[in-house]
């Protein structure tokens, strides 16, 4: 089976996707920084069928990391992703210059919705991710993109920007995907020692102990953020925030029940050096691990 | 002649935008804010020379406008417009609802061009704009738009954020249109009582002594400056800056002469009551007076 076509050039990857609408066919977009797992491999097979041809950038977009964080050392295997990509089309992997060409400073920004979860503890990067998305949008013209439900504040980010700009784009959230243990698939696993990826295990298992209670018909945040503080604060070296949150709004509630609104139960911690996030919207999707 | 069709509905506007270009038809934007006069006209008449499908918008973006600003008492009056617009195919005129629609908090900015000319005098005024544009490129999918160059801060931050976002519109800016006696039209304009109309002659006037200094080789800005300053102090109620400024940054320099650099010089005062703004590339544009 050939490989899909790699494209570094904005302006080529719009004249591809030009001439793939204009021959009636449907024009999907999977954005990620590379070093592709399952997780990413789950996204582009939605987006494969949803649509015709399918598009799948990979770029470490600098806009989103904060001066602090892990853009120098974040993995980059271009040859081993192409290799995984057999259901894209078009790889678009462009490099910095492209994507933000001298005198670039235009950028787009939800402040609301920003302003929670890993808001605070990482200023500049909703603003990162949804400048680069409004690009990718315009580049590709795609009719449908899909994004992963772990990076959950970045999907309703994009939802909102979409909503807001009045982009004619669908925008799909993909369930997490997970480890067969229960951890979330993330590139940032790898930064992971052997001990790490232990202690890792406790924020899906502090997420299912608060699923189990909520099954159980616990509704209190209190209690349900208690029970995944006990799983994560013997593993981690940092908690940023462990909360539930209106899935809509983004904003911290003292329960789970008002009617009609789903809760998200969310977790951003360090294990070791590593930054992990997490998350579950209750009654909603299962528990990360089956009852013991 | 028929009038054009008025729609308030966005998705209504997207749908015969669709339409046009599935049948071949280049669409072009005019946004205005209504309240048309002769400079707005030779917009739609440009967007007309330009492409097959003309929407004219008529929106007073409130987002545009700081809490002492006039956006209460703008002018409208769309009636009077539609009799105006025979050229023009669709007349899109929402209402703020439609525009920004309860949860909406997304927005758009070029903060480097923002920061000079107007913009530390009116501090949301270009992300409203900014954003107001992105949301109507995106109804409308425009392949050109056209915008007047007196509004020249605004035209240099909308080149900006569609390189930026790689938004597939070609921006067109068109010449200030003025009246007979070299008044850069506006809709402000209405607001002049008779003697703040006979002192905003100031303005061009300003410009004009500036141009034939221009002309007879003078660079420095200290000099241009003055001679705009000496017509405007006698007439203005206060003046915001007269400025001699890089037309690709919108950076104050300290002259005209630097090779390969055209120079704006612009002015921002109030009038009795009235904030007027009107500009002039050096070199460029033809001075709004004849040699007297």
């Amino acid at each position: 089976m050939p490989g899909p076509i790699v494209l570094r050039d904005p302006e080529e990857v719009r004249r591809i996707c030009d001439e793939a609408r204009a021959s009636g066919k449907r024009v999907g977009l999977v954005p990620t920084m590379g070093a592709l797992h399952e997780g990413h491999l789950a996204l582009v097979h939605e987006a494969r069928r949803r649509s015709d041809f399918v598009v799948v950038t990979i770029f470490v977009n600098p806009t989103q990391f904060g001066p602090n964080e892990d853009l120098a050392r974040y993995p980059r295997d271009l040859e081993g992703d192409l290799q995984k990509l057999h259901e894209a089309d078009v790889v678009f992997a462009p490099d910095v210059a492209a994507m933000y060409p001298p005198g670039d400073e235009t950028r787009v920004r939800a402040a609301g919705l920003a302003a929670h979860l890993c808001g605070p503890h990482r200023p500049v990067h909703f603003e990162g991710v949804a400048t680069v998305v409004t690009k990718l949008f315009a580049i590709v013209g795609a009719s449908t993109a899909v994004f992963g439900k772990k990076d959950f504040q970045q999907l309703a980010i994009i939802r909102r920007l979409v909503t807001d700009l009045f982009l004619p784009v669908s925008v799909v959230g993909h369930p997490i995907v997970r480890e067969a243990d229960g951890l979330a698939m993330s590139s940032r696993n790898a930064y992971l020692s052997a001990d790490d990826r232990v202690r890792a295990l406790s924020l899906s298992r502090g997420l299912s102990a608060a699923a189990r209670a909520f099954g159980e018909g616990e509704r209190r945040a209190g209690t349900l953020r208690g029970l995944v503080h006990a799983e994560v604060e013997r593993a981690a070296t940092s908690i940023d925030y462990v909360t539930l949150a209106d899935v809509d709004t983004l904003t911290p509630i003292d329960e789970a029940s008002l009617v009609g609104k789903r809760a998200l139960l969310a977790i951003a911690c360090r294990i070791g050096g590593t930054r992990l996030i997490d998350n579950l919207v209750l009654g909603e999707d299962p528990p990360p691990h089956a009852q013991p």
